[in-house]
């Protein structure tokens, strides 16, 4: 059992497209013994973000590269075993930038205690990473107002689609972009989304031209490619484009294709498209969360989770980030957590 | 002579690329009468701006196409002759929105009486379109902090000019790109310029790299194309690329080329595009004129000016814009002013 044993998924070549098992070697060793004021984790779920994806890169892209030979990185939750820093007890689970091991040993830098009341693994999606980057990335970037049209690509993902909701909570005409008719019907039963255009059946630019002749005020984009150029083509004045994510490029900057060609409609129509990073908000994290979590308990917003298990399937785990398998939150789980409570 | 006649270039075709002298007709006919309110002005100078040529695509851009069979329109200035309007003297030298003709008739709306003391063409340059939008574009969108690096593409245009002379005078590190070693050399030696790169025969992403090795605060950007490109890949985390021209694609948007592949970098350094138009700021047009005339008459902004002379030449004039023919502010002399004072 992995009880006594720490096994870890270590880098050992660069994924040239989309991530490959033998870009990673498991390697086993002991449970390892933290230090003066570290903590030790047994790390229960993994959280898949596509941003991973960019730490894999040689250069590296706004944090630095993972080494050859080093183990993956993930924001992940966990149960402390064993503490020598006051501020963790053992029992108590933790979210935090841990990684792809069964073992995690930390300092306590970024460990957030989850909350009471709080289920763990919801720390990874709808009150972590995906959560708060819909939240602060629609409501500090994107700015929208009630009645304007607020368009999500990638609406079914864990992002998208609660940056879709925060727009219906603000009362705006929200449409979301998703592919496949199971994601789409998802989008307008369960999410509330006003309308859902389906990118694999149906043209983008002409939906729209249907759902919101005119034209679009804000577009929170995961995606780019044709589906972020299709919108330029459409934006309203003083229109606001979030960049949150691209995923159709498979964050692969050597292979970068051609970047949208109606950018220049930005300048016609007094518009913006602006990027932020997560880390940006920092200092709002608990203010995020605990707008999700009013927001989540109130029923005004739902997500779903795609639970994948084994932590040998974690190379695989974040492939279906690319290839659009997940419907909500890509999670996947490790182990339970040893400890009662 | 042209006192007792009307000569007007009327558009008949239109344009693929390159606007061509046979998309205009010359038509002559008696001078207009002015009715109620209306006053006739006898054009004298006009400004030629990128931004015409999108007047002439079929589907307009951010305000309503030329017609076929209509009269170009054009920012010039001109003297009153005869006046219905008793805001406008006979004698004033009036700018605003005229046309490709020798007498204009118009009813006052957003006609600008030219102060005491300034040139009559000054009002189409420094203190007109391009003066006003360097201003706007470069403070209100760009928002430079003194210490920043600022790059200014089509930085020997009557735009681009201003805005790297105005990021100098808020203590920016400031680096032009234009076309020829003539405009490269007037931008260090005359304007103020830290450093030019000439596009023709340097790479423009190599040079920056050397002149600007922690990255790009600011982008004034008049031209699209791989310099946009270049200068996406080398921005500092909160940088402000402001959209404001694109002469490299000609403004044909059936002819896009691809869009910056690098846009997403946007994303990676929490930075924005974004563009605007001179319109945004009619209420604030008196500040940016007062302004720019208090650092013209201290010497603290240059300019130039290319002057073609000939009302029949108005199409060639404009096609200097898009082979960067001009050094400055390109304009055309119609006329001299008919009355004296």
């Amino acid at each position: 059992m992995t009880e006594n044993l720490n096994r870890s998924l270590v880098l050992v070549s660069r994924p040239e497209g989309l991530v490959g098992d033998d870009n990673f070697e498991v390697r086993s060793g002991p449970v390892p013994t933290p230090g003066p004021g570290e903590v030790l984790i047994r790390v229960t779920w993994l959280s898949f973000d596509p941003t991973q994806r960019g730490w894999l890169l040689p250069g590296g892209t706004y944090k630095a590269p993972l080494e050859l030979g080093e183990v993956m990185q993930a924001y992940a939750v966990g149960q402390v075993v064993e503490s020598n820093n006051s501020k963790f007890k053992p029992g108590v689970h933790v979210q935090g930038m841990l990684s792809w091991q069964d073992w995690h040993v930390s300092d306590g830098t970024d460990l957030t205690i989850v909350p009471e009341g709080v289920e763990p693994k919801a720390m990874l999606g709808v009150y972590g990473t995906t959560g708060l980057t819909a939240y602060f990335g629609l409501t500090d970037v994107g700015q929208p107002v009630a009645g304007e049209t607020v368009v999500v690509s990638g609406a079914a993902g864990a992002t998208g689609s609660v940056a879709g909701q925060i727009a219906k909570i603000l009362g705006c005409q929200t449409i979301g972009v998703a592919g496949g008719s199971e994601k789409c019907s998802w989008l307008v039963e369960r999410a509330g989304f006003d309308a859902a255009i389906d990118y694999k059946s149906q043209r983008v630019g002409s939906r729209l031209d249907e759902l919101a002749p005119g034209g679009v005020d804000v577009f929170f984009d995961n995606v780019g490619g044709e589906t972020l150029n299709s919108v330029l083509k459409r934006i309203r004045r003083h229109a606001r484009i979030v960049l949150c994510g691209s995923i159709s490029t498979g964050y692969v900057p050597g292979h970068l294709p051609p970047g949208p060609s109606n950018y220049f409609n930005l300048c016609l129509r007094s518009s913006r498209m602006q990027g932020f990073l997560l880390g940006d908000y920092r200092e709002r994290f608990e203010e995020g969360r605990r707008t999700m979590r009013d927001w989540v308990e109130a029923g005004r917003i739902v997500y779903e989770e795609d639970i994948q298990e084994g932590l040998e399937n974690a190379p695989k785990t974040l492939r279906r980030l690319f290839e659009g398998a997940n419907l909500g939150k890509q999670l996947l789980k490790v182990a339970d957590p040893p400890l009662a409570g």
